[in-house]
């Protein structure tokens, strides 16, 4: 069996945080699954997204460190570029929205971002983006459709899976499809006959549809309070879904308020919205999954504290 | 040297978890401390009276045992001796103000906890009380000024201790004096150079009152957030406070919120407005901690989301 992830986490181990996995009797008896949560809110800057920037980074040469690297990103995968930018000593070129929360924008600052304002759209990011790197000479790094920030990614579960042992089953949210690529990644290195299952909004059901269709459906106007799972998925992380997802499922934004509700009451852990989706998942299907052993990634805790839904 | 402490985890290990120790670069960076957080927020019922609960429940002969416990209390110790009443097959009965939030009631209800309402004053609580006590036998315990609750609560700070070595100092909050109490006694056990520290409201400080005075001032009228904070020292937690411990630090209203919200944001987990008060005291006092290694028990992480401060 090849040991690619593996090697991947051996070199990004300096870089973040091995999380610790969490397991609670209260939501057990209330799933009635044996789950096994993976506590990416606890990783470094609050989300796994340190991992997949960390492993970017670290495929860079000399000649493009000396650069730097540029991403366009309002979310936590801006957070992470910089701060794995700051500590292997190269700078991050950061494209932000003009009407990105202020919390967010300090928040890549805090980490040394250099951000460069956009306009909104995302033609208009691109753009600024395009414009950055031609005056810098930065490496451009995808915030999830790059094959290295993918198996960044997968070093959550497979770090999961090496504590847990096989797992029947592994959820991860899909948003760009990253996290859940490379958490397939990880189940056919350690353990192959887990299925890997994706918790997704109603309201950006887009991956459920590209599933269904066969093709990439792009997110348009997305509807969810889970703000890292607006994006589409890649021409890269789809047919790594499409290959090894079992299933999507999908739930609404009251499940995923819910879900998020009850693991931060019983759990006493902050989780982002995002993170509450495939919880949510567990238990609107609690017949498939009742007595099995049950992963899950909670992927963030990047919370506005000043505008909560309860 | 004496290993009573040691023996009393021994025996109440079935029925408790053993919390994790967390560290936070972020908090070390603020602080200018290096900080050692014990995490009874994660506790069973979600606080640290856990302890103390089990270990009382422990010392009682089997006629006893056959007729239940009791106590007063609308906090979290009323939750803790329902639930350790339940695992070791004996009956609690609460006497609780029927002014106590339905929260709090349905907490010990779902813990299997028998409740008595009573009028609200302390006069009345403690009529309520005697009455349950002599229709139905139970023993009373009282939830901190008991030797063996206070050593019970001794635990936290030595499975504190026996993670971390010797700290410079140790941090926990003063209530009713119970858990600083039991962290004096880990102390003089584990690591007797160590020095405790115990943070306070200014706006219940009636423990650093009554060490000015040198006898117990009752808290009378208490006014802060940190609703576990509010009641009297008793006369045997008292004694043990006035010869061990270093120092109490006052802290103010602003100062509580504002550290709890950083251990929020920053740490990801949820702790009671309690559990902010030594940070608070730590971040007030930098100078004298710089650089020292300091211990702080999370106390507890039952918080009412629905009435949060920010």
């Amino acid at each position: 069996m090849s040991s690619d992830i593996k090697n991947v986490l051996l070199k990004i181990r300096p870089y973040i945080h091995k999380t610790p996995v969490f397991t609670s009797v209260q939501l057990n008896e209330i799933s009635g699954a044996q789950l096994f949560f993976k506590c990416e809110n606890f990783q470094k800057m609050g989300a796994f997204k340190m991992r997949g920037a960390s492993n970017a980074v670290l495929h860079l040469s000399a000649e493009q460190l000396k650069k730097g690297v540029a991403t366009h990103s309002s979310g936590n995968f801006a957070q992470a570029l910089s701060l794995a930018a700051k500590k292997m000593n190269t700078k991050a070129y950061i494209v932000m929205p003009s009407n990105a929360p202020k919390i967010k924008k300090d928040a890549v600052k805090g980490y040394g971002g250099i951000i460069t304002e956009s306009g909104n759209s995302q033609a208009e990011r691109e753009e600024a983006l395009k414009k950055v790197v031609a005056e810098t000479g930065a490496t451009f790094i995808h915030p999830y459709n790059d094959i290295h920030v993918i198996k960044g990614q997968a070093t959550a579960a497979y770090e999961l899976l090496e504590e847990t042992g096989p797992l029947d089953y592994i959820f991860s949210p899909v948003g760009g499809g990253g996290l859940i690529s490379g958490t397939c990644l990880a189940v056919l290195e350690l353990s192959p006959a887990t299925r890997v299952i994706g918790g997704e909004p109603m309201g950006a059901d887009d991956a459920w549809q590209s599933l269904q269709t066969g093709k990439i459906i792009p997110s348009t106007q997305p509807a969810t309070i889970a703000d890292g799972l607006r994006t589409s998925l890649g021409d890269i992380t789809f047919p790594i879904i499409q290959k090894n997802v079992a299933e999507i499922i999908r739930v609404e934004e009251a499940e995923i308020i819910s879900a998020m509700r009850l693991i931060w009451e019983r759990m006493k852990i902050i989780i982002e919205p995002s993170s509450a989706v495939p919880f949510a998942a567990v238990l609107k299907n609690k017949e498939q999954f009742s007595g099995k052993k049950v992963g899950i990634i909670l992927s963030g805790g990047n919370v506005d504290l000043a505008a909560l839904p309860f």
